[in-house]
């Protein structure tokens, strides 16, 4: 449930090479109180552009605070690109999976979250974000 | 004819006043050789998106390194939005002047230029940037 900065260079690497163009966040919490994603990938030739939220955890059950995931979706409003969560299950899984904000489950905080076998079941993995995949189950 | 980080900073919050989701770059250079601009704005209302590189001057004469245009444009290419070099000649102005990269002189060197009288004869305003001015002079 950290920002996992390795993780997430590694994520914007993946993108890159596919073709996207990718910009991260700066690593320290903007003096500003405008939303913000961790990242923001765009690839014209696919008609595809993301703000994507990252979290990973070596836990089961992954939380996230609702400000993360209302910023994430302001953010995805205003600048008209989809917002996506890139989930990391480290001691569990070696790839991501994605999801969308609508996806998590609500805690009785009224944050979010969700668990390893529920994102595998309702994710995508990178080469369907990416437009490569068999079928693409995000939904407008 | 540097980033200018506090004028940056001033920019980012017009634009998102203005409705847009902004996000800056990290300021130190990244370790990769991935291009990227100063910023990237969206504004799903007004179908707007731009990469921006932002540079200001204390002279009348303003430099652009070749490397930071193309990075722009290539950004720009890739992601699917257009590319945006926002000028701010301290001494002589007050406002932004926003042009396109192709509006460049070419220096001998085979970087870029633009001089004050030049940048105000064929650029446009922030109004005109966002959509609200008179009329928009930028072309696809």
């Amino acid at each position: 449930m950290t920002r996992g900065i390795s993780d997430e260079r590694s994520l914007v690497k993946l993108l890159w090479n596919r073709g996207f163009a990718v910009m991260r966040a700066p690593a320290s919490g903007s003096s500003t109180k405008m939303a913000r994603p961790d990242i923001i990938a765009g690839n014209s030739n696919r008609n595809l552009q993301y703000a994507i939220e990252v979290k990973t955890t070596h836990d089961e059950v992954l939380y996230i605070a609702r400000e993360s995931i209302n910023q994430l979706v302001e953010f995805a409003e205003r600048f008209g690109c989809q917002p996506i969560v890139a989930l990391k299950f480290k001691s569990r899984l070696k790839s991501w999976i994605f999801i969308q904000p609508q996806q998590l489950m609500i805690t009785p905080a009224q944050n979010y979250k969700t668990t390893c076998p529920e994102a595998q079941r309702i994710g995508i993995d990178f080469k369907t974000l990416i437009g490569e995949g068999k079928q693409l189950k995000l939904v407008p």
